[in-house]
């Protein structure tokens, strides 16, 4: 059975106009589906009004207990909620999650090692077999960036992480669709022409971008992540702008990712 | 079939050791069961925290835009996510939902007569329908005082209406028990005196009761709610303290609520 799983990033939820364009082209999408969300700048501003200071490490948000609060609220909360809440008025039986709900992303807390990150989730299980009987009762997964331990913690998770892990997970029983929405409109060959969009990747020219230095730095952890998909089962990833959702979702937009 | 739907209050949610001991007992109850829970002082914090102030009018809550965005950080995000993970590190398989979940609590935002109580919900429709499927794949739904309009609007709820809402919706299907969980042992025949638990009560002793100025005032609305919820066929309701759950579920503590 054909599933798509559409990872949505910050950028877009932190744009109303754009989230709601997305959310009714989401709407729209043919068939099974599950929708993973990142956070957008809210959880940051809101720990800044909290009086909470945002510490990153080499792109990532270090989780003390306090911005492990935060992240649950924003995240798990506001974000989720109002994604879910939209989706309904557009016709669309949406559920909002997190890892714990229904013991569907099972994670261990990061262990230290140079750097402790805190409350931060690396995956152990999807629960498949859980998502896949929301899915068959008509609802449509809306998955926030956390994920819980057997302890009954929740856990900060990287929502392109939560993604890949999903589709990897429900790609045993489902033909499944990757489709990564962000601001450009695919992996561009130019990071200064946002029309330059690379049509297909496979690992041979993704080897060759990244050598000659072609592929923005930024989107490498993107496109590991999603070439580990493709070799774990997923039957197709594609990268694209918010915008071009539904396009995107029949091939004819993006960045299309192959392994051959 | 049978189902048991629990109230917790706010206060228990507010003190993590008695919360602890609540869920424990909470995921021993055996059978299909809810859990709706209200959301206790962090809301409060929260806003003040993030300098938004709390007006109350009669004991409500007046819910502005801001303090909308709160509740949903806080109600639908912090407190539900953790009681879910809680619920799931002690072996029940927890889903936490807010009205706009799976559609399950459908609402109209409330007129504005003398007071505008700004984004406050008064519920039109339980979706007895989803939360009976939720049910059926083994799920434990556990619900926010949120509710969401066609609109897409997410919208504060009172939670014992939510709870006594859904009993009844539920109630066309199930043999329904409503367990109202807070800090006293019951309806008490002496405020001062917290043993004084009165055991049954039925419509005849209640206005007994409440025209000899026995029962609290702070009880009347709870009480209202629950003789309308079995008069609109939930089978029984439970006024109780939150440590004696287990009991009171099996109708050996607390106050039971009888029709005749």
């Amino acid at each position: 059975m054909k599933l798509t799983v559409v990872k949505i990033g910050g950028n877009v939820i932190d744009n109303s106009n754009a989230c709601a364009a997305f959310l009714q082209a989401f709407a729209q999408l043919e068939g099974p589906k599950i929708l993973v969300h990142g956070g957008g700048k809210i959880a940051t501003l809101t720990a800044a009004q909290l009086g909470i200071e945002t510490q990153m490490v080499e792109g990532r948000r270090l989780t003390d207990r306090p911005m492990l609060d935060v992240v649950t609220m924003v995240y798990g909360g506001l974000v989720n909620k109002n994604l879910v809440a939209q989706l309904q008025a557009n016709g669309c039986n949406a559920i909002g999650l997190t890892g714990a709900d229904g013991g569907i992303i099972r994670s261990v807390k990061r262990p230290v090692k140079t750097i402790d990150y805190g409350f931060v989730g690396d995956i152990e299980e999807v629960n498949a077999g859980q998502i896949d009987a929301l899915l068959q009762i008509g609802l449509v997964p809306v998955i926030a960036p956390l994920s819980y331990s057997i302890e009954g913690l929740l856990l900060n998770t990287n929502a392109d992480t939560i993604a890949s892990a999903t589709a990897v997970a429900m790609a045993q029983s489902h033909e499944v669709s990757l489709v990564y929405c962000f601001e450009k409109k695919g992996v561009l060959s130019d990071p200064e022409d946002d029309e330059a969009v690379i049509s297909n990747i496979n690992p041979d020219s993704y080897a060759d971008y990244r050598e000659r230095g072609i592929i923005n730095q930024g989107m490498i952890p993107k496109l590991d992540n999603a070439f580990a998909a493709l070799q774990a089962g997923v039957k197709c990833v594609v990268i694209c702008h918010a915008d071009d959702l539904l396009a995107a979702a029949e091939g004819k937009a993006g960045t299309v990712l192959e392994l051959f």
